[in-house]
C-alpha cells in the first residue's frame, strides 16, 4: 500500500468526523502517511484529495523531504503545524488531540482565523492497526533477525553463568544488527534470578548464576518496524517450581494465541490467558495486560488487556505475553509477535517456546 | 544534588506561579525530580513539602519504584495523572501544559472536582538547564566514551574507502559501548560525499570513497546523560574547497565557543558564529541554529538560535555546532559539548578539531 493509498483511506474517514481536513502532527503517523522519517513535520490531509493536501518540514530536511515526499506540495518552515493551519483555508479542521499539547493547541488557535479546530484523536492509529502485506513483511524480517540472533547467542554459549545481564544484552543486540536489524526495537531486558520477577527490569552488572531463571525480552528494528519476543530460560536443570511456573505461563500463552481471531473482543483474548493463571491461583502475580499492537511503534493499538476496548481484525499485529512473577524468587514471561488471520493466527517469532536448559 | 533538593528548588518557584502544587507528567522531568526511570508515572510536588507530595506508578514498577523513590509516598495505579489529580485536595494545581495533550487535559478536568487546573509550562525544564556537578560528571563520562570510541575507530582504520556509512556507524556505536556507554545518545549520522551536505542524513549502504568529506555526528549515553559531537574528516588529501569549507566552519565554531559566557544572550551567541559564515558569503548555507542544551535529553533548553530566548548561566551545558552545506557537493559540521563557566567555557569533547585526512 502506497502512502497515497493510505491518505485516501484516511480521507474516506473524514466526513464522518465532520471535518474538511485533518492536521497530522504525530511523527509516526506522518511517516505512515508519507514515508517521511525526519524529526519535524506536519501534514494536512484534505478531504478533496492530495491536490489540496500539504506537507511541511524545515530547511534541514529539504533534500530528504523532496526524495521521500515527492507526491505532495511541500512547504518549508520550522513551525510546521502553525504554518499549515494559518494557510488551511477550511471551515472545520481536525487535529490530533491525543498528540497535540495544550500549549501547542493554544498556538494553533492563535493563527486559525476563521478555521475552527476540532478534536479528532486516534484516527491514523486506527488505520495503522491493520497492517498491509508490505508491513507484515517488515515485521517478519524484524522477527527473523531477532530469532536468528537469539539462536546464535544460545549456540555460542552466550547465556551462561559468569556473564552479566548487561553483557548478554549487548551481545544479543550486536547479533541482531549482524542479522540486518537497524538496532534494537527497545532497550533489551535481561533479568536473572530474582530480577526475572521484575517485569521491566533493566540489565545490570549482576552476574548470571547456575540455577537462575533468565528472562530475555528483546526485539529488532527493521525498516521502521519492531519485533517483540520474550523467552525465559534456566541455567542448568530446572527446579520443580521453575518448571511448573514455565508450564503454567506456556499454557496461558497458548490459550492467548488460540484466542486471536477476527472479531474476538480484546478483553476476552486477555481473559483467555489470564484465566489459566487464575485457575492455578496465580492471577495476582500476572501483573500486566496480555499484549499490545506492534508495528511502527513498539507499543500501539490495540491493547489486549482488561482495560482494552474493541475487537480484533484480520491483519492486526499483536504481542501475546503473559507473565507470572514471584517476587524475590523469579518470574517467567513468554511472548510472541503474531498476526491475526482469517485462517488462524500467524506467529512471526519462531524460537522454540520449550523451556531451554543452558 | 539529591532528588529531594531538586524538588525543594521546584517548590520555591511555585508561589510565583500562584499554584499550591505542580503535577509533573513529563517522564524526563520525573526522572530528574525523583530518580525514577520507568515508562509510566506522575508526580505531585506540593508547596508544603515532600510530606504532602506524592508519586504514582503502576504495578509493573512496584519494586523498582520502592528502590528508586524511597523518600516519597507512593500510590499504585495505571492512570497515574488522573489518580493524583483526583486526590490532590488543593485549590490551584499547575500542570505541564507543554507536555499534557488536549485529550489528557480533558480527562484531568473530569476528575479535578474543586481543584482548578492552571497551565505551568517549562518550569522543570528551566531548572534542568543549569547542571549540578554530578550531572556534569555524567556528561563528562559520556563525552569521554564518545571521544575514546572515535579515537579507536580512526586508529583502527575504520573510516576508510570501501566501507559503507552504515558499517562505520555500527562500528562507532559498538566502540562507544565498549567504552562504557549504555548505547548511542541518538541515531549516529555518518554521511559521505554529497550526503555530508544533508544536515540530518541517516546512514545508508553508500560506500565511502577517496576524496569524500565524511561527516560523523554521534553521542554516547551514560547514566541517562547524552553527549553530542560532530567531526568532519576527508578521505585522502583535501581539495582546496574542502579545506576552505572546513576552515570556515572551524572559525565559526571557535567564535561560537568563545561567545559562551554567563549572561550572554542566546541570539548573540548564535550570531557570533553565524556572522563568520555570513561574512564569507555562506550565511544561507548554514541551515540550522548554532546549538542546544543537552543533558537528560539530547535536545533540551536553551536553544542557541535566532529564534532562541534568554541568557546563559554558569552550569548550562550546550552544543556548539555550526555547519555549512553545499548541496550536491558536501558539507562540514563541527560540534562540541560545552559547559558554560564563570572563568570561560569548559569543552567536554576532547577530539581534535583539525581536519583529519584519513
Amino acid at each position: 500500500m502506497t502512502p497515497s493509498a493510505r491518505r485516501a483511506a484516511l480521507r474516506a474517514l473524514l466526513p464522518a468526523r465532520e471535518v474538511d481536513a485533518l492536521l497530522v502532527t504525530d511523527l509516526v503517523n506522518i511517516r505512515y502517511l508519507t514515508g517521511f522519517t525526519g524529526s519535524n513535520a506536519a501534514l494536512l490531509v484534505h478531504v478533496d484529495g492530495d491536490g489540496s493536501s500539504r506537507f511541511c518540514t524545515d530547511a534541514r530536511y529539504r533534500s530528504q523531504s523532496a526524495a521521500q515526499v515527492p507526491d505532495l506540495e511541500r512547504v518549508e518552515d520550522r513551525a510546521c503545524a502553525r504554518t499549515l493551519v494559518a494557510g488551511a483555508a477550511v471551515g472545520r479542521l481536525g487535529f490530533e488531540s491525543d498528540a497535540v499539547t495544550v500549549d501547542a493547541h493554544a498556538a494553533l488557535v492563535d493563527v486559525a482565523g476563521d478555521t475552527a479546530l476540532h478534536r479528532v484523536p486516534g484516527l491514523v492509529q486506527r488505520l495503522r492497526t491493520v497492517k498491509d502485506e508490505s508491513e507484515i513483511d517488515a515485521l517478519r524480517a524484524a522477527c527473523a533477525a531477532a530469532d536468528a540472533a537469539l539462536t546464535d547467542l544460545v549456540d555460542a554459549g552466550g547465556i551462561a553463568p559468569g556473564r552479566t545481564e548487561r553483557e548478554v544484552a549487548l551481545d544479543l543486540e550486536d547479533r541482531m544488527r549482524r542479522h540486518g536489524a537497524q538496532g534494537p526495537a527497545f532497550e533489551t531486558i535481561v533479568a536473572a534470578g530474582p530480577h526475572s520477577a521484575v517485569p521491566h527490569h533493566r540489565p545490570t552488572d549482576a552476574v548470571l548464576r547456575r540455577g537462575d531463571l533468565v528472562k530475555i525480552d528483546f526485539g529488532a528494528l527493521v525498516g521502521g518496524y519492531h519485533s517483540d519476543t520474550t523467552r525465559t530460560v534456566v541455567l542448568g536443570p530446572p527446579a520443580d517450581w521453575q518448571r511448573e511456573l514455565h508450564d503454567l505461563v506456556a499454557a496461558a500463552q497458548r490459550a492467548g494465541r488460540d484466542a486471536l481471531a477476527p472479531g474476538a473482543d480484546v478483553v476476552a483474548v486477555d481473559a483467555a490467558a489470564r484465566s489459566v493463571c487464575e485457575e492455578a491461583g496465580r492471577g495476582r502475580e500476572f501483573l500486566h495486560g496480555l499484549g499490545h499492537g506492534v508495528g511502527l511503534q513498539i507499543h500501539e493499538a490495540p491493547l489486549l488487556a482488561r482495560t482494552g476496548v474493541g475487537v480484533l481484525a484480520a491483519g492486526m499485529a499483536v504481542t501475546v505475553e503473559p507473565g507470572v512473577y514471584l517476587e524475590g524468587r523469579g518470574g517467567v514471561r513468554i511472548e510472541d509477535t503474531v498476526v491475526v488471520r482469517d485462517g488462524g493466527p500467524e506467529v512471526l517469532t519462531a524460537t522454540t517456546r520449550e523451556l531451554l536448559h543452558l
